[in-house]
């Protein structure tokens, strides 16, 4: 609990956080989910849920690992051969990572879609505001005409265009009843979580144990790569990602990483 | 970071969580945080650190281990045994602990400090005013009439009665660079931290690797059954403890309890 301990008790902007400073991801994200909290895009809880993954990101020693970027270039992968990719996005995911979200959603060709655990129209509007300054263009979740089976009724919102008919989602953050049910859809899940024992990477198609900030860029920058890969390429490497190794590895490195 | 898979999306009291639940403590906490953050107790930063400790008492087994309640009678002998016992009181632990604090000050005739990383005159009233209404008659830390040396301005504020000249403080969740300029004055410490890794308890006399919901109440029941003890027996508490090996025994318990 005494992790803010070489920490600047508080930040006007994002760049008085010194680049080399040995934490500077862990403050770069805290930074931007208080930013979320006061700008109304994020729950309070989320400030909880970042603190949680920040343990288990200093446990994996702060850094994308061998396996999380072969999940992450597995992620692109399934973006760029899916039919109708949507890439979720909730108040965390929104105040950390809107422009490169942004930036994936254009590298894979998939479509935005908010969705909240918390949700109420202030919040969505504030999000689409939020994302539609990172420059999105659409943002979808607004419509909410359709709903994920077996889902509390708020938090089973979804649009009929969006993630209800996607055949890929990227769930990044998400809770584990949301992709438990979503992985009962029949959807490809990718989940984006820092704790690898948690339910959404235990049910997810591709777990990528990463912090976000990492993780996304990672993604789009694999996806890039492989923009004229052939579909029997992206098959290959799809196939060749093994979900149970990379949850041992990123449970082996919490243990003996320390 | 999808730790709230099995948590209601928000509850109005804390007895609306259901004592058997399996994250019982982890939601009350979480609960009570929150509820600090809206009466303006404590910090936006204060949800991100409970969040940072409640990944660790994930690991720990969210339970007291026999090191950590050896470390809290250790404590409770250390702060009977003092001449001027101080209770270090910052926003997380007037959210989390306050008639705990109270309870343990009475049981071992100690005096309250409210000391905060954030120092505004907004929160230390705030701070007060919860105190009192959780029983506490005399709250210090707002005279701040003396400078802990080596600290940053606002942050150094103590009272030349209290904190100042007190032989061991309790100072639980705090900062490592507070823990580290109490520990040169020459204090006799004891810091409650989930993260056996971080620098207060790696500077600590008697560091507590336990959740303070849990550790408050025991360290009480410790120093009530050790009430008409002799010098000699609480001496022989304060010597029999091993601060490294707790230290070692919190660390292997993460690696391994996993």
């Amino acid at each position: 609990m005494s992790d803010h301990e070489t920490v600047p008790a508080a930040v006007e902007h994002e760049d008085e956080i010194p680049p080399d400073h040995p934490r500077y991801t862990d403050l770069v994200t805290r930074h931007r989910i208080e930013r979320g909290v006061e700008k109304g895009i994020t729950h309070l809880q989320g400030m909880h849920a970042e603190g949680r993954g920040s343990a288990f990101d200093y446990l994996l020693g702060e850094e994308t690992t061998e396996t999380a970027d072969e999940a992450e270039r597995a992620a692109a992968a399934h973006l760029l051969s899916a039919d109708q990719p949507v890439l979720s996005i909730n108040g965390n995911v929104a105040a950390l990572v809107p422009g490169e979200m942004v930036e994936l959603a254009a590298a894979v060709d998939a479509d935005l879609e908010i969705n909240l655990f918390n949700r109420t129209p202030e919040r969505i509007g504030a999000i689409e505001s939020h994302l539609r300054e990172h420059g999105a263009t659409a943002v979808k979740g607004l419509e909410a005409d359709a709903r994920i089976p077996n889902l509390d009724h708020e938090r089973s919102k979804v649009d009929a265009e969006g993630i209800y008919s996607a055949d890929v989602v990227l769930v990044p953050l998400e809770d584990g009843d949301r992709a438990e049910a979503l992985e009962a859809m029949g959807k490809t899940e990718i989940v984006i979580d820092l704790n690898p024992l948690s339910r959404s990477p235990q049910v997810a198609d591709v777990p990528v144990v990463d912090n976000i900030v990492r993780a996304v860029p990672n993604m789009t920058a694999h996806a890039r790569a492989l923009q004229d890969a052939s579909e029997a390429e992206l098959e290959a490497i799809i196939e060749d990602f093994d979900r149970e190794r990379a949850l041992e590895a990123a449970e082996s490195r919490i243990r003996n990483g320390l």
